[in-house]
């Protein structure tokens, strides 16, 4: 491609609401424009590196015996309604009426969908295993859409659904669709990590999300040298670490006037947040549940709704707080609450000694409380986000942190959809059995975000070489002279002969002009041929991600960049 | 693909509710399933060929540099109020709120996206021409979707979009197109006509469609010898030939109870439909105006609306016709209406002598009705759909008619885009000029649908060699024999070698079973291995499109098959 003739714009200023490196970067270079919030045009520039992504995603599938189709994106609400998703769904879901006024939905995901065509098109379990996957348009209509393609609402995915006969081929199944995950994010050139994780609103028996790591993502991921690894909003923690004795003093009554979180009143009676015991109310499937934590952790919801098995889990209005406490929000505590509601401890409240919470009266907290003498939780069971000093409950090695952009789910589904959907086939013995189903999602217009969201720098993008737009820019300077001109024609098409793509840059800028742009768009190799390289009959290389120079025989260098990017792509 | 493992369910009969060959064909062969009414998925089979069309095009569209570009399928209200689209489109456009109220429509076209794209990153005449295009879903919600994929709901589109500095450039380039699109379907393997064409809800100066001739098809074509083809909607007529002289007779009113169609009261006067003028009343941008055409002839509204240069055309409505005519409808004619309304007539009704019509009063009509004598029209145009009888407008030669499948759609947009949306570039005085446009779609989806309709007989579906999803159906016949079982594994792998794609039948059922599959599904080339062929060291070709058998040799198959299949793309 010539540069002259291509559209490709690029910014010296990213737009001023782009909120991350990549969706800065991703305009500046001209891969992206936005249309409005959330909705994004991938540029030629753009498009190529989707398309590489997509045909490496493609190529793995295929190896697990993947077959590509390609499903609508509006789906009928009667399909949505058989398994309860079309009301058990937010309003990410985006519904609406056709003409007739017959409702659809933009689909998020196709389990409805095809689990209808398996249940239609298969009988048998001489039929099975079949692993259907697609790549499509999806809409998730985001309350708050941001960092750029990252959270946006129409994206680009690969959604990929398996159906076996048993459980153990279901399983031998994901391990593969597991491998070939970390195959395509290797490929990708993503440094990333696998990790155990909510299965959220596609449900299922568990699940694992591939992260790509990188400071600014959006989840938290706790994991252990031992190989342990999930998303902080899923990682089990291992029990609490015995407390050093403390002598338990008398319980003692303290004015705390306009005081009620922890932070005031740690400021307050000068304690430490580790002291306290959070009270929290919650409503889980209507009946009221109060769950204590230690002051510095967070409730973590989905343990405490995994724990009590319950369908819908809200946080108890105001009103219920304070029917339940019988005083005003901020001031209960677990003494004397036994009898009210079920209450439920995490493991590390074991570890609070004479511990401080609300006193269930306004303005007046306890000190120096202690289990069994001034309270008896139905249970101590592991109900926080793992943090900083949790352990990994593998190991119990202590859990290291770091943040991550989460490119790709795979869920074992087991029979959720199946069942729900009468979507069965008949075994060897004639019986009608449920499918057990998996799903396997990457966001393919994500990979490329987070792939510049990792490889930048201040001048600009750094591509892997497997996802670059083009792999080569080769670069004349001092065009006119014929000679130049003449070379660079010539490793023009010789680079393309090799099937090494080539981003040609003609126009008559000066040499900083060029070499800026290339370094802004990134690619992998930069190939200038000036009258200084021309005399040496070399030409100059350069990998955009270090700064050595090297001179390479004009002869020879078609060759030598085949032959180096196949070792980058190695 | 080995057929054992292949997700390529065929069915004996089409689901009742298929009303044309290539939605049975494309069901019964496991191209698509229908979700709901007018959405379909595409399966494994199915999408080989869309992705086989897909790729055609998109050589064609950059061998005129054409650039590829993705844009959302979900587009904002405010760049379709611009343009006024948002309210002019019908309910074919499908308008929807998000979680916030905010309005939306999901594209069927996307001229107003790329406008705005261009018109923020396009400033100077220097940057242009430039030619953008995607492939994606469409969405239209049709009031009766039918036809398979020909008419459904979702469909997969080519749409592509040029801008120009200048009309010269605009029309040079719509000329490329024009050759690109047709190297387009010659390579599909389809047998189709370039027409003339209305530019409906698109608009613009003018535009032509290309239709795969098939007699099912929505559309109908004039056409002539010397080249001249159009939409018959759209065709112009030539003047007709002078009738035969007739006298001119006396008017005379007769009494027609009950009778006020021209079927009826030719009946009862045993008179021929030419003898009529039929007598239409319309509001045009809110004024009467009365049309008159012959009997056996209809009006073109099209080109009622071009004459006048109206925005809005519309029936008169029962009551306004009354007001006009002063009789009930049915009964009208052109005797003394020439005062009160404006009385257009076609060009055909010059040749009506001694004529009939309504006498503007209830059961009468009047007979000998002479122009001149007994009405005036302001003026005789061309106002009449093409049909049997009609002209070349170019070398009057009468026109010849056949049906065909709009698959492309090309128009010269001008600056209709542009210059509501105030999309400009400086040209090199500094002046600031809008664009000028146009734009090519293909419908991908619906190419392999007319592929069908044009390529099928008894058996099944006769796939063109470029786009079929396999190109050699690869079929051993007592597979248990090792010798057999040797001889195709080396086949299937020596073709695949020469990227040929294969479909090895690896089933273990009957000779006949595999030979009907092979034929219902259309693959182009059969190749049959048996004990018999082994015997002689051979192998059976047949082509799909042909009865003859051939023997070839083993060793020579795969590449006689190579050569066979490179004079079959030609």
């Amino acid at each position: 491609m010539k540069l002259s003739h291509y559209f490709l714009p690029t910014l010296r200023q990213a737009p001023s609401d782009a909120d991350t490196i990549s969706t800065k970067l991703m305009q500046r270079a001209g891969l992206i424009r936005k249309v409005t919030g959330g909705l994004y045009e991938w540029l030629p520039f753009g498009l190529r590196a989707l398309k590489n992504v997509e045909q490496i995603v493609r190529e793995e599938m295929n190896a697990v015996n993947g077959q590509e189709v390609w499903l609508p994106i509006v789906h009928p609400k009667n399909l949505w309604e058989e398994t309860g998703r079309w009301n058990q769904y937010g309003k990410e879901l985006l519904r609406f009426k056709d003409r007739k006024d017959a409702e659809f939905c933009l689909a998020p995901t196709a389990e409805e969908v095809i689990t209808d065509l398996v249940r239609n098109e298969i009988s048998s379990y001489r039929q099975l295993p079949v692993f259907l996957y697609q790549f499509g348009t999806k809409f998730r209509d985001e309350i708050r859409p941001r960092f750029g393609v990252m959270r946006s609402r129409e994206f680009y995915m690969k959604d990929g659904y398996s159906f076996h006969a048993d459980e153990k081929d279901a399983e031998n199944f994901y391990q593969k669709a597991f491998t070939a995950y970390q195959n395509i994010f290797k490929r990708c050139g993503l440094k990333f990590r696998p990790v155990e994780a909510e299965t959220g609103a596609i449900g299922g028996s568990f699940s694992h999300e591939f992260m790509v790591l990188a400071e600014t993502g959006e989840n938290e991921i706790a994991y252990c040298s031992c190989g342990y690894a999930a998303n902080s909003e899923r990682a089990e923690c291992a029990p609490p670490s015995p407390p050093p004795p403390e002598p338990s003093q008398p319980l003692q009554e303290v004015h705390t006037p306009n005081a009620w979180t922890v932070e005031d009143v740690a400021k307050l009676l000068k304690a430490a947040k580790e002291k306290f015991l959070k009270t929290l109310f919650y409503m889980a499937d209507g009946k009221p549940i109060v769950a204590l934590v230690r002051g510095d952790h967070e409730l973590n919801e989905n343990k405490l709704m995994r724990h009590l098995g319950s369908k819908k889990l809200e946080k108890a209005t105001d009103k219920e707080y304070e029917q339940i406490a019988g005083c005003p929000v901020g001031f209960a505590g677990p003494v004397g609450l036994d009898g009210r509601a079920s209450l439920l401890a995490d493991l590390a409240v074991q570890t609070v000694f004479n511990g401080i919470s609300g006193a269930n009266k306004k303005d007046y907290h306890l000190k120096n409380i202690n289990r069994d003498r001034d309270y008896r939780p139905a249970q101590f069971v592991d109900l926080h986000v793992a943090a900083p000093g949790d352990r990994c409950p593998r190991c119990q090695k202590p859990f290291q942190f770091c943040r991550g952009i989460e490119v790709g789910h795979t869920f074992k589904l087991g029979t959720k959809y199946s069942q729900s959907m009468k979507a069965t086939y008949l075994d060897a013995e004639q019986h009608s059995k449920p499918f057990i189903m998996g799903c396997y999602g990457i966001g393919v217009s994500r990979v490329v975000a987070a792939a510049i969201e990792q490889g930048n720098d201040e001048n600009g993008i750094i591509w892997p070489a497997s996802i670059a737009p083009f792999q080569v820019q080769l670069i004349p300077i001092e065009s006119e002279d014929s000679k130049i001109k003449e070379a660079v024609e010539k490793l023009y098409q010789g680079l393309q002969k090799r099937n090494i793509s080539v981003l040609l840059d003609d126009r008559s800028e000066r040499a900083g002009v060029k070499f800026k742009d290339a370094d802004l768009i990134g690619t992998p190799l930069r190939i200038t041929v000036s009258s200084k390289t021309i005399e040496k009959d070399s030409v100059e290389l350069k990998r955009r991600s270090s700064k050595e120079l090297q001179m390479i025989p004009l002869n020879q260098c078609p060759d030598f960049v085949d032959t180096l990017l196949h070792e980058m792509l190695k």
